[in-house]
């Protein structure tokens, strides 16, 4: 039901499909809340390969193949493997096919998601491949937007507060881009606003972009996108202390209004815990819908109809 | 069926919940007897959350979850996980709830059962928050008396070696203090005696303490209670090696008796070997009984009856 | 249907016990490749303790539950448990027998197989101790070499690289030892030609037995199973490197040939990736057959008939 076999980077994800995928999740969802659990893929095995620590990936990956009562088979953290003694990637996913029906992999070497597809003959999922992709994270957080404002064009989307390295934010603005009128705010720290070329690519693409050090959150704004400055960014500590206290969403920011707040999480100070009672708070509903969004995925690529 | 939706702490463990739990996993272990595995959880997601190092548990916990055919997620030694990067426990059962239908956690900082439960907004079982509270084992312990014993009054307990540090001692003789007529006899090293808070306690609620040096094993006992010394309790090694041999359970001490022997295990000294094939010896049936016992717990708080 | 409880060592396998076990396995692949997963081990528990990393086995063996719907409990890496503080493997097995209907087991202790399957009263299967046994290995490379040469006699197979230390090469060679006619060729570095024990056991058995320093692979041979040089081996890294690139198959010397060539995995130098894709090149098709066979022992020991 899905025009590839393997799913390695969110440049797969064209309007189409992600519109096929969002249908699937719905059907998902549906059943979750219908019946629990189904025999979907109940003559299926799963591999989840979690090569690099993960625990929220994992544990979404884990329900939504339990929920499809598919059987997994489970490997975590190659530093105790024999995957790490040289062994190739190619030969890992060569055995691992042959224990499984679907191969799901987390990898901390960059590009190593193309490497493991390229030798998969059974269906493959990215679910994470170092700084690089993470594919399914963007269609969990483009499926929140479309739930919950009915569209992914005609938006204005600010994003921060670390737009230069969050893997999450290049993804999502780059799915942005795809459809009309969109218009993208950046905000935080000047260093870490997003580079020239991700920018450049975006107003190609037709998408109006701004980059602002002070958040400003009028009614225009449809949503908000915001994950955690990392200590690691900054040269010193009192830097790091300064930024953390500046770039903190307060719930008068977005009290009684529609803006939307979303959050990959973990959330560690970005977003003050006083927001989170708001109704139009809906970090902890986008986590629960990686269960539904990767069911899916996992059904779409092994071609079963729910 | 169980008047709570969270079970924290053994204080909640009162006899008429404890009646029901046993009724409970009386069900449950003759449909293991009978058919080794029920559909009654086949529609749920277990998490099991295991934060600290836990094998025994941990199995239990997992078997409980299968034999009842429900799905689990699972993740182990939050030492590799996000959850460890300044996530608070709040934010990480929101997070988790959305990929299940019950939680249980084990986690090293006491009260962090409370808290997570206090977040949680589906049913939540404590699988031992540090030294604070375990009260499944707690549980298991007082049904293992119960089976062999056929009551929990009127009995005669010894409890040893290290009273003064041991949860499940704690949790247990707390327990057994509902119920009339209890004696309990505390054994060990004198520096491993109860704390006098405790004994406080249990006096005032109507039983009979005791503390010994040596260790008397009468027809007048029912049942000995005993855990292992730890190394880690003595000034030095000579101290430990003086008292490891001394506190060491020998088969004469109740071949040809009716006392119930029990060890939460793992069982390092504390009882000789010989002792394992006695009649009375009962610490493995013990241990096995955690699978009905939790069972008991994940239908019940998941309102399933057998 | 087996005729023992325990699976411990290679040596228990005899050909009659084979070709009960290899019919049990044609069967399991058979239901694979028709319904992926069946229904035979719904009602029972499978524990696998993998108290040694091993993620090839320990996928396979879950991958062999699952496929039978058999519920699993499982534990990894004793580092972290109280299994290692100081509590007994009698012990250990006592504990996990009360949550299962069956144990698979790798310990890094040679021996410990043994010593578990005596206190075992359910069945239970060594999946690696140490250096010491590791007979499903041994099971399937004998069902690989059967399956894609119809036989184990009159066979000529070539071994190596390190004959001396590799528990997969001692254990095949002695499988093959019982069938009449197999000639057995050892080759690669002197020093790390089998033992004369070992030698002298195969040639009392009947096997005529050679080393070579120098490979050749003549159309006399039916099959070569390589393992890889281990550096720890060597006195000094030059050696090592120097050997590494000595004792490498090549393309050329398997091409247009009918040697089936295998290796227990992982593969590192010994076999260049030029060879997989010659129609002989067996070792990914070797590894799959972990499935179908740990299925056959799984419920073979159980005594549930497909």
């Amino acid at each position: 039901m899905l025009p590839f076999n393997s799913l390695i980077s969110s440049s797969q994800l064209s309007p189409d499909i992600i519109a096929k995928i969002f249908s699937l999740t719905d059907d998902m969802a549906a059943m979750i809340d219908k019946q629990g659990r189904s025999d979907l893929l109940d003559d299926k095995i799963v591999a989840l390969l979690f090569f690099e620590p993960s625990s929220r990936t994992m544990l979404s990956f884990q329900s939504a193949a339990q929920r499809l009562k598919a059987g997994t088979v489970f490997a975590q953290s190659a530093s105790s493997t024999s995957f790490e003694k040289g062994e190739s990637i190619e030969d890992l996913i060569r055995v691992v096919e042959g224990y499984s029906d679907i191969i799901v992999m987390r990898h901390a070497q960059p590009g190593s998601a193309a490497i493991a597809a390229a030798a998969c003959e059974i269906p493959f999922i990215n679910a994470g491949d170092g700084g690089n992709e993470h594919p399914t994270q963007a269609i969990i957080d483009a499926y929140t937007i479309y739930k919950h404002k009915g569209r992914l064009d005609n938006l204005h989307v600010v994003l921060g507060y670390d737009s230069l390295q969050s893997r999450s934010i290049h993804s999502l603005s780059q799915l942005l881009a795809q459809y009309a009128n969109n218009r993208l705010t950046f905000i935080g720290p000047a260093k870490l606003f997003p580079s020239d070329q991700l920018l450049a690519k975006l107003e190609t693409a037709g998408v109006k972009c701004d980059v602002k050090e002070q958040a400003v959150f009028t009614d225009e704004v449809d949503v908000i996108y915001l994950n955690r400055l990392q200590e690691e960014r900054f040269e010193d500590r009192q830097l790091f202390e300064e930024n953390r206290l500046k770039y903190r969403l307060q719930r008068a920011d977005v009290e009684n209004s529609d803006i939307l707040v979303l959050d990959p999480l973990p959330r560690i100070d970005e977003i003050c815990t006083s927001v989170d009672s708001l109704p139009n708070a809906a970090y902890f509903k986008q986590t629960s819908y990686g269960v539904p969004v990767r069911m899916a995925l996992l059904a779409g690529l092994l071609h079963k109809k729910p």
